[in-house]
């Protein structure tokens, strides 16, 4: 079974974005055992559309079509396609409703676009954006229209169209996602290289956001016969990244420890300089953390860590703000003024300029104050300004998962 | 004059690379006027690569191919090319002298294979890996082959395809971006619908992160030429939209409120509960913001609020922690706390559980204060949890935009 991915979109062929959808979709569908033999990408023009579609109708099986399903009229994909299939488009009032349900009540008739579908597609939700994905089937052929935003397109994908695609291939495929932090990918590659030369299972490195993934996929007759080929491989795996290991399936780090937090009511406070603010806003992305996290503390001048904190003005004046004293000090402080049981810290140099010799643009002290005892992580981060704060949120997490032993 | 891209690489089907030569060509021929009608990925195959060649062929004056050109027996680019243009392999002696000078002395034969050039090509030298990129014109057709590395093929491209292709065109490309905030994707694209249908300039909204922005795109003989096509539509979109428009090209709302403030030293103090830092973190995210801001506060809880800003307990008692009253008297508070000019508070429910008839999730009221006078924005905003915090930020900084009236 084959597929091509024909991507819809001007701002692509202008070089304004990058088609990350191909790779994606490619990776996803080589995992499946399907074949991609063509990755096209046009712009919102309806002719060259049906060209290309009808070019790919020729060699593949399936079809993936990504873009070009918005509320503007410069958006075509839907409209060609379902001239293409020789359907027509009718008009959806549950889809409508989901739509007005996301955007301003005065909704321009605009919108109403989106709620048209070919009469025959099967419709995939999207929780994420307006435009409903649509799958058309005619002579063997499936045609599957996905929304062009990653955020939008890729869960979708992943929810609705490879269950279906799995019926088509005939055999099970499973995959076992092992979630690795503290350790780059290019290291993860190479300790694994010999385990991904083999076809079944595969094992694949994904990254994404700091976070080192590897994805053992297994194809087999039966879930069971798959599981018994993923078992030793994730066991493997697990032996040679020991603590490096903090999870597995779709839980993120950040995720992992906050909900660990919720599920054992361990109350939490921040403190924090150079994120200013981004592990409380992480704290904060989970549900129903309210009943754990009461108060923080952004904390960028030293007046502020004095005050808010009660950090000593001397350990500041000998040892300066970013350093392991006043991290130290800062999460024990934020404990004090708060009553938490945990207090998180963070100080650091994020740059772009205030780096020194000794402490240069991307050191930064993690301080861990659970139940008084106080573990303070230093980390020598490279990377941008953005690179460095986001990575300090991680390793906070990190080093949070490590003091309270939250299991892989 | 138009171009197609074709990127040869069976990596590029697995999803393996991502394809960044597409996007940088694309960029470069937009800069030039030269429409690019389609991107073409195709692997390691002789007679798909011919078919796609042949295809585009038909379609474009320009065919540019990237990858293919290695040593190894599955780098068939080159002798395909040649094929469809009816040209011998030449060998050439000082091509392979330059590859021999850059590869370990007892290279293998292999390394021949990418000293053979088509008799009638134009050879473009790489200074970055051993092999040469080609020119090849027939028919008015030109078609240049470049190495998939793009450490190799982005130099080449701009030292020696650049000076050609400039002489082949005679017209130059310009782009105005106007940046909107407040306004949804549909009722933009309702607004522009008569501007859009022009082609010369063109019209295009695109979204991103809550912003939606309308790109102006003229086509002309010279810079100042395009400048005159851009001007009276900017200057129309402008009118139609009015406070819409907060600014143009690149700057996000986010960086463009910040830089204000630390363009002008106006201090600003943070007060947050359903955001939890969110915004902290985003005015945190600009490179010299701690010259002026120094603190904030992450409230969750009513005790919080009392303690850390002086909310008073009747406030929260009579209206309630999501009211305009509480915002207000966070926005107040942490100014009086902290002395800062300006104090920012953010109260809502984010969801997805805690909502009521009265005060469903997705309202959320933003308090400005700047020199003691305070406005509140009550917003009902949609999606899920991450959407409702995320809009939260925007719809604050877009509050201190219009409070600071921070011209567009």
């Amino acid at each position: 079974m084959t597929a091509e991915i024909i991507a819809v979109g001007t701002e692509l062929l202008l070089g304004d974005i990058l088609n990350t959808n191909a790779q994606f979709l490619s990776k996803e569908l080589a995992q499946l055992g399907i074949g991609v033999y063509a990755q096209t990408v046009v712009g919102d023009n309806a002719g060259r559309l049906k060209d290309a579609l009808n070019a790919a109708l020729k060699r593949a099986d399936i079809m993936i079509l990504s873009g070009g399903l918005g509320p503007t009229d410069d958006d075509i994909t839907k409209e060609t396609a379902a001239e293409v299939f020789g359907q027509n488009l009718i008009f959806h009032q549950e889809i409508y409703d989901k739509i007005l349900s996301r955007i301003s009540k005065n909704a321009p008739e605009t919108n109403k676009k989106q709620a048209y579908v070919p009469e025959d597609a099967y419709i995939l939700t999207n929780d994420n954006g307006t435009a409903p994905g649509i799958v058309m089937e005619k002579d063997e052929k499936m045609l599957i229209l996905l929304p062009g935003p990653p955020a939008e397109l890729e869960p979708m994908f992943l929810n609705f169209c490879l269950p279906v695609l799995k019926q088509k291939t005939n055999c099970v495929i499973v995959s076992e996602t092992i979630r690795l932090f503290g350790i780059g990918e290019a290291q993860v590659g190479e300790t694994v290289r010999d385990l991904a030369v083999c076809d079944n299972p595969t094992v694949a490195p994904y990254v994404k956001n700091g976070d080192v993934t590897l994805r053992i996929t297994a194809r087999a007759e039966s879930e069971a016969a798959c599981a018994g080929l993923i078992a030793p491989a994730a066991e493997e795996i697990r032996s040679r990244f020991g603590d490096f290991v903090y999870g597995t399936g779709e839980t993120d780090l950040k995720t992992k420890v906050v909900q660990y937090l919720i599920d054992n009511r361990l109350t939490v406070a921040t403190a924090e300089s150079c994120t200013a603010g981004m592990i409380a806003a992480a704290i904060g992305d989970i549900p129903g953390v309210s009943d754990i996290f009461c108060e923080g503390f952004v904390t960028y001048s030293n007046d502020a860590k004095e005050k808010n904190l009660g950090v000593p003005g001397k350990i500041l004046k000998s040892f300066g703000a970013v350093s392991a004293e006043t991290a130290r000090a800062m999460a024990e402080g934020v404990c004090n003024r708060t009553n938490a049981k945990i207090g998180i810290s963070a100080t650091g140099i994020a740059g772009p300029g205030g780096g020194t010799k000794d402490k240069p643009v991307g050191l930064v002290y993690i301080g861990v104050c659970v139940d008084g005892e106080t573990s303070v992580r230093k980390c020598e981060l490279k990377g941008n300004r953005d690179r460095v704060r986001f990575m300090t949120v991680l390793n906070a997490f990190d080093e949070l998962r490590k003091r309270l032993n939250i299991s892989s």
